[in-house]
């Protein structure tokens, strides 16, 4: 793969943010407020972004099981009309979920109904149901261009009981029931934090990421160990994009889309002098992965500082403050996602996985961040001119 | 007391019904719907009701800690209205919190942010906040005429761990603060199930409903083991009303008003065809307690089949069903109240209590359904002429 890395002409590569509405976060649902919405996509279409990610709130659309609010569905369909206004495509979420570590659950899966999303049978119906009434009513948007099952579901875990066979089952059967009701050109995503990558206990394969629906979508977090490893502007910090999109070429088919659905600056980790250099090192890196399909920044916007209890990184990963101001952060993503559409591919060197980590899940901690192999990767990928050179990672040899 | 039982004029007993949506039960308020309530109401007025309960979803008013919805609060205040158009009385339950086995609790007390409500500070700040926000804003409403804390704020537990301490001074501090907010003449009230009294490892205590607010609330659902005792329509399940009133002036000062704040005919404890008797016995035996100021049904409406996973007995409660026809029960509760209001008091004899359940806790159960004392206090009330005259309970002999 390293030998075809270099396109001849414009390279297609999608550009959005993941819509934190600036005013009430998520909360805003409740009340949606169609000037407010299309004040924060103006910003977003402002920077020349092609799309965002939406996340709708799963509990408040289906307050009962046999329930899927029609006011709430039409709230959906507003944001994306709105989107569509904007030239802006749409990703719709399903199951939040889990969004900056607030989970919303509905009563009937919650304490005198204590079930598992993952394993019960019930309440899977009652999830399935819920993804086919949500894409069968928006997958008509033309402007709809993926449906993920939902953010991060993972994080539903501990709270919801379940092994890795279980969890599997569970995401192809709701896939498969949005794949029924999306369009064809529509994409389906499964989306997981990156401990699917690295924690040997997890209970979410790497494969979920790799093999199930139409593409690898990967989370990139520094704050999971990385930015410990050479700090804000290290290249193993602007590296780690690159590396969880060359890992999931590992753990499924090397051509398969990969989809950086989530990156962000987060402080303390990365100062917020060094977010310009941090996000340009991290788009050449990530973009240098022939793959990679798009970049989809966490966040849009900042949360307000007047809603409490959100761990304190979660607060200031806007591109835009809630006052609609572009931080330099956002120049520096807009102009270093267009140079890396006209830039040609960097060769890549390769290296192995040191273990098969779908087979052997309890061997994840060889690839986590800071372990040997993650070392090793970042050294074989930087360059005298300091550009890096993602090092493709190959199946482990037997 | 029992000497002076005999009142010369019209009793002023307080008639009303818990209010249940019949269109979407208690989702209902994600999409208020002005003449949906207004129907509702109508019914229940046209039974001669003078008030209702009604029960806000905490979690939907206050989704951040530090956000309370304007208009979550606005469509409260318009139920009041709507119950002020057609003579109606309301007492507005704060809390919910617990619901018909299901329990409302925001994203910022689940999972990542678990906490006790009972115990942890910036939670019960939280809660502190929400209470007075809401009384602040609906006090002034003239036909509000309660507060209650939240309905069965004790089902909240195990959830959320707490100790009888603990739930007492959460539950003073939470009722200080209507009362702080809440007009002179309205009156704040502390909502348990009766585990308060029965259950002796049960972390709330007898006195918290017997000496909290301003009145005694309690809540008499026969499937609690009565109806076990002796059936449908036996002397032990139509008078566990009386029993849970004079309990509670056992506990407490025995002059303290007395609510029967919840009270409803289950099945399959109470089959259909015995409803109207167990409703006219259960109401001549509580309305012989003197110190009883009203009796609010459960519940207005029945829940519409279409939702599911509730427990088949919350169903069919309601004194209406969800197309509004009036069930033999509701004619029968409204013929009860009109004859209590008219009925001079039998005389009662009276019986010790055989343990301090507040002091010993642990002795609880010496009291519970099915347990000598109680059947001893059934047998004790029991009159040639039919009628039952519910014993005066006092105090244990030390």
């Amino acid at each position: 793969m390293s030998d075809h890395e270099s396109p001849a002409t414009r390279r297609t590569l999608r550009f959005g943010a993941n819509y934190v509405p600036s005013r009430g976060w998520f909360h805003s649902w409740l009340d949606l407020d169609r000037d407010a919405v299309a004040r924060d996509l103006d910003d977003l279409a402002s920077l020349g972004m092609d799309h965002v990610r939406i996340f709708p709130v799963w509990p408040w659309i289906q307050p009962n099981r046999a329930q899927v609010r029609a006011r709430a569905v039409a709230d959906v369909r507003t944001v994306i009309h709105l989107g569509a206004e904007r030239g802006l495509d749409v990703c719709v979420d399903l199951l939040q979920g889990h969004l900056s570590s607030f989970d919303f659950l509905p009563s009937w899966v919650l304490t005198w109904h204590q079930r598992s999303i993952f394993t019960d049978r019930d309440a899977r119906d009652g999830l399935r149901w819920y993804v086919e009434q949500l894409v069968g009513a928006l997958a008509p948007e033309p402007n709809v261009f993926a449906f993920t099952l939902g953010n991060e579901v993972n994080n539903l875990w501990p709270a919801n009981a379940t092994t890795i066979p279980q969890s599997t089952a569970w995401a192809q059967e709701l896939l498969g029931a949005i794949r029924q009701h999306a369009r064809a050109d529509q994409r389906v995503v499964h989306s997981l934090f990156d401990d699917a990558f690295y924690a040997p206990d997890h209970p979410f394969s790497a494969a979920d990421v790799t093999t199930l629906g139409d593409v690898s979508s990967v989370h990139s977090w520094v704050f999971n160990g990385t930015s410990r490893v050479d700090g804000p502007l290290g290249p193993a910090t602007t590296s780690h994009a690159a590396y969880l999109a060359r890992l999931a070429g590992a753990c499924g088919s090397p051509d398969r889309p990969v989809w950086l659905q989530e990156v962000g600056a987060p402080l303390p980790d990365v100062p917020r002098e060094a977010a310009p250099q941090f996000v340009m090192r991290t788009v050449q890196a990530v973009a240098a992965v022939p793959t990679l399909t798009g970049i989809t920044w966490w966040s849009s916007h900042d949360i307000d500082r007047r809603l409490v209890d959100f761990p304190e990184r979660e607060y200031d990963l806007g591109l835009f403050t809630v006052d609609h101001e572009a931080t330099p952060a956002a120049h520096a993503l807009r102009d270093a996602i267009e140079a890396a559409r006209h830039t040609d591919h960097v060769r890549s060197p390769a290296i192995s996985l040191p273990a098969d980590i779908v087979a052997d899940p309890s061997a994840r901690y060889l690839v986590a961040p800071g372990s040997d192999f993650h070392r090793d990767w970042v050294a074989l990928g930087e360059r005298p001119d300091g550009r890096f050179a993602p090092p493709v990672i190959t199946p482990a040899t037997p």
